[in-house]
């Protein structure tokens, strides 16, 4: 097994871009600034663990249910949940060489993590520090200076205040702003949670590594609403169902890591704050943030609105406005995780120099769920109707090109998990060779059979 | 069962907000000129709409595979597209009372479809018919003015143009711009289709009809690449095709009628364009918009982007731009057709005015595949062992509140084909009754046979 130091982003994106799980976006017109497209591999891939997060957090949780709120929001929504007034990052130029910066990165660069800090701290910091221009070396910095991470756009004939509308940095408030209406519609009782999966947007100054900054990208959040001072506890319920959701999919445990935030770096309201940290290639990323937040969103929406946000709990008799824990994950993120765990390269034959690619990914997860080989062309109108049987249950390939070993290391390097060979005996026994990818262990199972087979391993 | 005339938006559009499936965009906030959030219902009724589209479109055909292109794309794929210099609508004010309006619809409240007119075609026609303001009954209008339909934003930390860019109008171009990526990473020979699913969004003067008309939307396109000569014969096809897949999902065919444009109607680029419309309760509104595009946009593409479109066919040893026809569906679109077609009251008892109000949606569409009911509270514990089971598979609901007779209404509202009592008989038999939606008959089967069972009544 490929050791963790020996996986680099670029193996992983030539893998993404070679085989059609990503392509840069835009690239004929030489691209946009770090937008990815996923290709015919890569949306199902990503679909699978969006359906995989529906299935767990949605469809087979007693407390959860679905939302899926609109990207363009009215703006007032922005000034309560706090947007407008803080979303924004700290900017300072270089005065010498004119380039830009974000100075909280500046200063994490030194090994130094400035959550929570004033401009004034960390301007402080940095002087005292000398921290210097990464691109000239000059410490001949501007003043920090906002910059609010939404993107604006217009709404209406006029390109004017009034019609200036955001793109959503969030998918979180659109379930705050509904929570009364899908508590009166689903007549659920507390604690109930709402699961939203969507598109958002934050005009970052430094997109990066791949799939795992990017200004779009798509998050997978949930706000778990519950009686004030049981938080805690729903925390640690929902912390670890995270946990397990991702080690039921096949992260590798030692690839995670979860971070507690000690007092001073929570925000005010938050009761607690851990994020999982996954170990990319490129060192410990954020993948997952669980936080308390108390009743700190809907409180503020009660605020601005002038509707009331509280809950009447008939077994206590009283009312109040429930408290809040939100898991948020980016699929996006999520995905580039799974695909970089799950990356190996293995010596099949250390004299030839043979090494086979292959993604370990979880059946549930894998863009194909088989492949269907015909042995010889021959047999093409035979194995076409075991790909026609199958096709309306999973994502299946058909390949009928080159040797059969060519064809498995084709669909090892895209995760299908079995291969299965349509051969001059299956005429008479009615029966396939699977291979499976991780093992290459071959086994004979009965074409009858290939439905509930397969679909016993998709179960996680 | 419901005449079409007897069926109303209000009713509809009450339904959805009752019970979880559309509600009003930003509502506590007075909304945002018609967006709307789906709901924890409509959210599992329009995955599967896209799941049905995704199904058939790409997992059991043999010609297809899927893409998931970024919204924010390079600026000049909408220059290349025509959206930069041909994107709008024809916009004129009235001078009496300040009102806006567009002159293509005014023209059209009279009857007439002034598709392909020019500005000046259609001011003369205003003057010649005497067409007055709607508002004030005053004709005296401004000239006709182009508004550019595209949302337009700033990426990175100035608002200048250089910075500027515009949320995508329509998913095809990012199918166009990468046909030679998918064509390379797949290996596909021609014909074959690219399928996507994705959010666009279009500044609207008049949004409207629910979700019929609003400016963020989702659209489901196809677009499929053949060659030359061969376009017309895919293009019956992919209209026989698509027709298929409504009537499959059961849309009632009175409902359905396939408009095909006349020559004068077509773009210079179009060989054959066919509209499907839908009889909503607003009357027949587009749903599906089929058009052989012959080789206009990877030729634009083409020519803008300095690199080749062309397609090298090793059968004919030729190369060229490959034509496409595009089948293009809005998902909110279809899925409201989908709602209204299935909305029914049917009077179950006339002499105690009895009336159910049912959906009656084909069961792989419904948000619940069924509902587990406790006759008596007693037997939740049981009961719910059948729901924890059916729960790994399909979207099932839980309610033990109130009479039978009242949830099964409920259930039958939300269009749940399948109602699953669990009763003291169940403890000795392990079978639950089966109750139908549409027909109110019963069954009894066993708990054993039930996934298998429900799996059956989802094929399509």
């Amino acid at each position: 097994m490929l050791r963790n130091d020996e996986k680099t982003m670029e193996k992983i994106v030539a893998l993404c871009k070679g085989r059609g799980f990503v392509y840069p976006g835009s690239e004929i017109y030489g691209g946009l600034s770090n937008t990815w497209d996923y290709g015919p591999l890569g949306v199902e891939f990503k679909n699978n663990v969006k359906r995989a997060w529906h299935q767990k957090f949605v469809q087979e949780s007693p407390y959860n249910v679905g939302l899926d709120s609109a990207i363009l929001m009215n703006p007032q929504v922005w000034v309560a949940s706090g947007h407008v007034g803080g979303f924004s990052d700290p900017l300072m130029d270089c005065r010498d060489c004119k380039t830009r910066h974000r100075a909280d990165k500046l200063i994490e660069d030194t090994g130094v993590n400035p959550a929570g800090w004033s401009f004034e701290e960390m301007s402080q910091y940095i002087k005292d520090h000398n921290i210097c221009c990464p691109e000239c070396g000059s410490n001949n910095f501007t003043d920090i200076r906002k910059f609010n991470l939404m993107f604006k756009t217009f709404q209406g004939v006029t390109e004017d205040a009034k019609n200036e509308i955001y793109l959503r940095p969030e998918t979180a408030q659109g379930i705050f702003v509904n929570f009364q209406n899908i508590q009166r519609t689903t007549r659920k009782k507390l604690p109930f949670g709402v699961a939203q999966i969507g598109k958002s947007f934050r005009n970052e100054i430094t997109p990066g590594n791949f799939v795992f900054r990017t200004r779009e990208f798509e998050q997978m959040e949930l706000e778990f609403f519950c009686k004030p001072g049981t938080d805690l506890e729903w925390f640690a319920y929902w912390k670890e169902y995270c946990k397990q959701f991702l080690l039921s999919l096949g992260m590798k445990e030692e690839n995670l890591r979860l971070r507690d935030h000690e007092q001073k770096e929570l925000s005010h309201y938050s009761n607690a704050t851990t994020d999982f940290e996954f170990l990319f290639p490129f060192g410990w990323g954020e993948l997952w943030g669980i936080a308390d937040r108390t009743n700190f969103d809907l409180t503020q929406h009660q605020n601005h609105s002038g509707k009331s946000m509280e809950y009447f709990d008939q077994e206590a008799n009283e009312r109040y406005v429930p408290y809040v824990i939100e898991p948020s994950l980016g699929a996006d993120r999520v995905a580039l995780a799974f695909l970089c765990d799950a990356y190996d390269e293995e010596v099949v034959d250390a004299e030839k120099n043979d090494v086979r690619t292959v993604l370990r990914l979880h059946p549930v997860l894998a863009p194909f769920k088989a492949a269907v080989l015909p042995l010889s062309k021959k047999l093409g109108e035979k194995a076409q109707e075991v790909y026609q049987l199958l096709c309306k249950h999973f994502m299946v390939d058909y390949d009928d090109a080159g040797s059969i070993g060519k064809r498995y290391r084709r669909q090892d390097e895209i995760g299908t998990p079995f291969c299965l060979t349509y051969d001059f005996d299956s005429l008479e026994d009615n029966c396939v060779t699977i291979r499976h990818r991780d093992t290459m262990a071959q086994e004979r199972v009965a074409i009858d059979e290939l439905i509930s087979w397969i679909e016993d391993k998709l179960a996680f």
